[in-house]
């Protein structure tokens, strides 16, 4: 999918309708990716968002010591993978080969950005303060990429235990809303 | 609608899919509600979540003094309430009134619920660390409430200036995820 830069003002707009995010990083010479969707916008420009990734997952220690990563955004097509990718560990597993996910450079950070995927961020890490309490990092968005035509992406949202919502109808309403 | 009471290890699945939330206050003898989309899951159970609450909003104050308050979830027969609330200061206007939102007494916190609203957390906030930097609060819910019969939620989800994505098709795959 060919993807076009979009401008940082806009990124909130990709996440703050909760979809579900496959996380990537790149860490002594290994990509990882995994399932994602414990986050949140914290600021609009320059893009802040919050998130969650678990002491437990193998990312945890590649996002903890490198600061950087990118949040690429899924849509139904890929599902199956978005799946498989959140049910098993990257330690034992090179994720990007085992479920043909074709990983790209990134063009500010060392993590890889998602062919397949409509959307991708690529993230630095700028406030670690919560980590040890809660895994919770805090992340600036750098650079933002989007597939050229994409209207109404069919995001993934987890309702728990593999059940998803799949992104439905589009509305619009009059609103003084950022 | 009626509601029962519901299980707190539950209620990731809820947030996690990144639905519109009214958040609701009491605060000096006056209810309040806001649209709030910025928030995220942080741990399961007790159920742990992390929200940005703009100090630009009448509601900021309330939840900073009271420490307390109301996520309520809405679904699409109450759309243009929401981006009503999303769109009004509550410095100015009863909203509850003003919108024909229906206060309800919480159990565990004074703060209202709302009763066109699918399901209700009572929440109390526990680390307010990154209010100042980030307006990010940090809140555990206590007590949470769904209606008793609701399979496939039509939540609301924003993209931005009053652009909603509506919760569409439910798909389940084989998963580990919680």
């Amino acid at each position: 999918m060919r993807k076009r830069s979009m401008p940082l003002g806009k990124v909130y707009s990709l996440l703050e309708p909760g979809p579900v995010v496959l996380l990537s990083t790149a860490h002594q010479g290994k990509n990882n990716v995994m399932t994602m969707s414990w986050h949140t916008m914290m600021d609009f420009e320059p893009p802040l968002l919050g998130c969650v990734v678990s002491a437990r997952n193998f990312s945890f220690t590649a996002l903890r010591s490198t600061r950087q990563c990118v949040l690429n955004i899924p849509t139904r097509e890929i599902a199956a993978q978005v799946v498989q990718c959140g049910n098993v560990s990257g330690r034992a597993l090179d994720k990007f080969a085992a479920f043909g996910l074709m990983p790209m450079p990134a063009s500010m950070v060392d993590a890889p950005l998602i062919a397949q995927c409509y959307a991708s961020l690529e993230c630095r890490a700028v406030d670690m303060r919560l980590v040890n309490r809660y895994n919770f990092f805090i992340l600036e968005v750098v650079k933002a990429w989007i597939v050229s035509k994409c209207s109404n992406p069919q995001t993934l949202h987890h309702r728990g235990h593999g059940n998803f919502m799949i992104a439905g109808e589009a509305v619009k309403f009059p609103s003084k809303m950022k």
